[in-house]
């Protein structure tokens, strides 16, 4: 038999863990915890099935630094993908955002994270010279830098295209612009000019 | 080697039934997910170790309906507890609460829910029946209702009062009054005035 604390000791540490994870504390981790408890078949099992399996099959490939159960990925492996265009990203979601848009069919580079002094996140920790390779052996006609327009974003957009410089690839960023939905009257002027200074005929 | 969507998949899963689980949706669990994969040794092995303990040892006790890794729990093992109080609470976070004041040292009875005729809740569901023999059988000289002060609740409470009427046993709720550091004048006039009723000497 367990020793008399056991019990409680699990289900505690369960709770610190989950209260660590982004977005969780220790009041909702306990209310997520009852609630796998109290749905053993319906939340629990199915969860810890998903988690193990995601556990034992989910690496990062190699070639891209996407996410997959394979290495290479499964959109490295896809063959209507090698058409010269990759898209640099800062991390997995941001691909899986891109993904989701239906807009891009090439192939991608997961930066990993973004240039940052404060956070000592240098060059040679986003695989910029594997992005030089394959631009270099890939006849890669094109670089997308999809990164977020922010100081760090643009600052790593910079150094991307630095490093990219005479390896005669066209360098393209996202167009900045009015998002769709958006109320011009709540638009920062920023974003405000650089959508009049872009704008393209109807 | 694995079909050629299966990562993809195993991931999607995942996202999917994390995504279902209280206070998280698509957006934070992809969050929560890439956060996992980031962190292998840091959060994704603690959290899989943590669901798998809990999932393998925890089970409810069945003289409380408190959640434990032995049965009867270490509460209603514990000799020291057998002081003939009983504390009613609706479910197993309310009476991790109540022990996290250090104010109660007696048994409990949980409930695992409220009567509500609109999710149809009867008496029956809620093991008064179980109680009654607990008073009945174990010398309980009083009754603690800590349940919420919605309607739900006091109905609840006082269903709970009424199965335990004839039997000998003091049947007590907690104090209504002014929260600890709460400020009078946002304090609602119904609860205001229970603590202006229940007032006592300093």
């Amino acid at each position: 038999m367990a020793p008399l604390a056991q019990g409680e000791g699990s289900l505690n540490r369960l709770i610190q863990v989950v209260g660590r994870l982004p977005g969780l504390g220790p009041r909702s981790a306990r209310r997520l915890v009852l609630h796998l408890l109290k749905r053993r078949e319906t939340a629990f099992t199915p969860l810890l099935a998903a988690l193990t399996l995601v556990a034992e099959t989910v690496q990062t490939c190699e070639l891209c630094g996407n996410l997959d159960s394979q290495n290479p990925c499964a959109l490295c492996r896809d063959p209507k993908r090698a058409n010269g265009i990759v898209c640099v990203v800062e991390d997995v979601d941001d691909l899986w955002a891109v993904e989701r848009t239906g807009a891009f069919a090439g192939r991608y580079h997961v930066l990993g994270g973004l240039l940052s002094a404060l956070d000592g996140v240098g060059p040679e920790d986003l695989g910029l010279d594997r992005l030089q390779r394959t631009v270099a052996n890939d006849g890669v006609s094109e670089v997308v830098l999809a990164l977020s327009a922010t100081v760090d974003g643009q600052t790593t957009a910079h150094t991307v295209h630095d490093t990219l410089r005479g390896s005669g690839v066209a360098v393209t960023r996202l167009a900045h612009g009015v998002p769709m939905g958006g109320d011009l009257d709540y638009l920062d002027d920023s974003t405000l000019g650089q959508a009049f200074r872009g704008r393209c005929a109807i």
